[in-house]
């Protein structure tokens, strides 16, 4: 029996479908699973493609399947899983072979694991897989961090299986150890703050002007013909279409208010203050999914609070909306990719980010037209490192922000919920401030905790002010 | 020699001011610093006090001039430096000896130190101290967490050395562990998110409405003489009245607006985060003296950014700053006290909240008459354990909350940056949402990821939509 080229462990939906992609595009896969009926029940169900799947009931059998060196791709739940996976193959494996995380893991994690098995010979890669169930099965985007020689050996099946944008795949090995997850994790926070910028408009159509479902979807199905054609843009359509089999309502009706997070946007933001930045989008989208968690508090808040008076607003018009949505998304965008740029540097990464860009206009799910924008914007140079400095985005943004503005104030006006909104016009508010108002803040905390601050007109960190309290 | 009552490591300003303090209520105080001469020079500068203060100029003898058992004050920069104290310390100390590190410690490394001491026989107290400089020198606001038993043998110092609100000392034992320090560190986020409010209260008057400092300073005067009664609004009104003995300008022009963070907000908000939490008024905060420290940034925004259009917007009055201030301030607590209830529920800890009121009321940077009233509503039962869902509260915030909208939504039309208004008002209007809109986010989720739902008509959270792709 001929050797499989490359290994794969979890077959849940995503390494299933993972599984499935690899063999479809020619290359024998070995698949292993923890409960061993599951190999066989999937390979029973693959079609013409089950003879390039074969089945290995242990970790030794899959070992014993592949060639040298050996690759196998690692597709578990993220955390102890994984390092339980990799516990279980190491004592079957050679000096030379290739371990692929492809979960969604933590990206310390995959910096100890790519440091845990190269003091052992092996390799790694962790690899962030984006685009879902149905990305997996027909072409993910794969952003890859770990051993460069690792990469080149598998680089062909990575990039046969990856999405593609204008024929490129949309693939790259964006860095060292855990570059690929971080990636992964920053991408998913974007995603965050982009849905939650969709449902804060979707809020103001249904809630505020009471709109149908359908005639918002119908508006949503405009503008993805517009500037915000995007994946995400596209399904909110899509779904606000649907009706529920059940009672014939619009589905989204139906579905409980309550999102759920598997943590990653948590996580974004997370190592985002530990490198000292600060998404503000992203965090209010995560603020908001945690809010919405608060069911039993929000319908007691229903009871208590007192309604929102009328306040005189400017009308808000549709296309209003669909600025605030770009004007919001590319903002978004921005803190995503300044983030990344402070992570390459603090870890000394050198990723890519025009690359980045690159790899993320097909397969995942923020795919967009914009992003082929800002891969060029990013290989231009970006003025101060900051997206909106680009020109090509300085003269979208000059139609776009005033739209955020009326949306994010009138909807505040109106008593509708609008925190990824307000944070993006707080954001490019700020960033325009050539003179903020921290020098109060340094006075204050000069004052109560002498801690010195520049002055304006002198070198030095460490002037005080002319109060006794805090010397 | 007759024995010190207790010990102090770290004659910082910190450290110095709680020596004096302690040795000006009566108390014999062995001090020991890295440094031997800065202990004499301490000594030297003590006054009378100085007949209370017995140099130690090392560990050693540090432990020798202590009665048993020993309570030693350790109050270095926190992280390392407490680690190394310690560990200088214990081959010096006794079954039972007292550590208190005083310093602004993370509450994991509390939480560690106490375990590994405790294993050792050692008992630990981990002490948030608040109220700068000046509050260690004449009454801080002291959070104690750790042993018991210990905490009893100091109690009558602490008691001695805290601030007191209408008499009563503003310290408490308020859990084990890393239970005081966690408090503490929240009680530095609510005051980042205050400062951040007044900050931007400050930016319209200054940047907006051009008033000059003097007089911006008058009316926080008079706020202070109101409902916001408070500290910070005091120094606010002090800090706008100072003049640069230099220029002659009022100071805070004179300053550079870029603010300086020692991480505690930060650690504020990833602490919430692990725990599920997002204190979005404490993320705006930390993202605008983010922001504010990217100075050069703004400067190229300044020049590549174009000025906002003229948005028809309703007039904003002083009164409604004021109301602003109110209603921003409360939520800041309501966020603030969640957090903490979150804390105490996750780490069995216990908390009493009200205590941790009680013991804000004075010595502290936030310490305000309106912790009174939080204190007081805390022990009524907060329904829903929120502190904006409390009888006394909603009525000041139906009067406050509109003054809050229309000043957060002026500011957007404005152009001028205001993330912790806006976080204020997006958190309330999300609280007053039985139906919110995370359905859509769930439909989308669902969608691409096949997470699935709950239905707002049954039982179960794995419900799917009529869509194909995400099954």
């Amino acid at each position: 029996m001929s050797k499989a080229r490359i290994g794969l462990v979890g077959l849940g939906v995503m390494g299933a479908n993972l599984a499935l992609n690899i063999a479809e595009k020619g290359f024998t896969v070995a698949v292993h699973n923890r409960t061993a009926a599951r190999i066989h029940e999937f390979i029973a169900d693959a079609g013409p493609l089950a003879e390039r799947l074969i089945p290995a009931e242990t970790p030794a059998a899959l070992a014993a399947a592949l060639g040298s060196p050996r690759a196998i791709i690692i597709m578990v739940k993220a955390g102890a899983p994984v390092d339980e996976t990799i516990a279980a193959l190491k004592p079957h494996l050679d000096p030379g072979d290739i371990i692929i995380d492809a979960g969604n893991a933590n990206y310390e994690d995959s910096e100890r694991r790519a440091r845990e098995l190269a003091a052992e010979g092996f390799r790694f890669i962790g690899l962030g897989v984006s685009g879902g169930a149905e990305g997996a099965r027909h072409g993910p985007s794969l952003m890859a961090g770990g051993d460069a020689s690792a990469y080149a050996e598998i680089e062909d099946i990575l990039t046969a299986i990856a999405a593609r944008f204008a024929g490129k795949p949309c693939v790259a090995l964006l860095g060292p150890g855990g570059a690929g997850h971080f990636v992964k994790t920053v991408h998913n926070g974007i995603e965050y703050a982009e849905m939650q910028l969709i449902a804060e408009i979707y809020g103001l159509l249904a809630q505020v002007e009471k709109r149908r479902a359908w005639d918002i979807a119908r508006l949503f199905e405009q503008w993805n013909e517009g500037p915000l054609r995007s994946y995400l843009i596209e399904i909110t359509a899509k779904v606000l279409h649907a009706l529920d089999p059940v009672s014939g309502a619009p589905m989204v009706d139906v579905i409980l208010d309550r999102a759920g997070q598997k943590g990653t946007g948590r996580w974004t933001v997370i190592e985002a203050l530990k490198l000292g930045q600060s998404p503000l989008m992203i965090e209010a989208a995560v603020a908001a999914r945690a809010w919405s968690s608060e069911k039993d508090r929000r319908e007691m808040g229903a009871e208590l609070l007192p309604a929102p008076r009328h306040e005189p607003a400017p009308p808000i018009l549709d296309a209003d909306l669909e600025r605030a949505l770009i004007a919001g998304r590319v903002i978004d965008h921005a803190q995503g990719f300044a983030l990344m740029a402070a992570a390459s540097e603090a870890h000394g990464w050198n990723i890519d980010l025009a690359r980045v860009a690159e790899i993320w206009r097909a397969g995942c799910i923020i795919r967009s037209e914009m992003l082929d924008d800002i891969a060029a914007s990013i290989r231009e140079g970006l003025p101060g490192g900051l997206l909106i400095f680009a020109p090509y985005f300085v003269e979208m943004l000059e139609e776009a922000v005033p739209g955020l503005r009326r949306v994010a104030a009138g909807m505040i006006l109106r008593g509708q919920p609008a925190p990824a909104l307000g944070a993006a016009i707080a954001f490019w508010d700020s960033m325009r401030q050539a003179r903020g108002t921290a020098a109060l803040i340094q006075a204050q905390r000069d004052y109560f905790g002498a801690h010195g601050f520049a002055r304006i007109d002198a070198e030095g960190e460490g002037h005080h002010g002319p109060w006794a309290e805090g010397s």
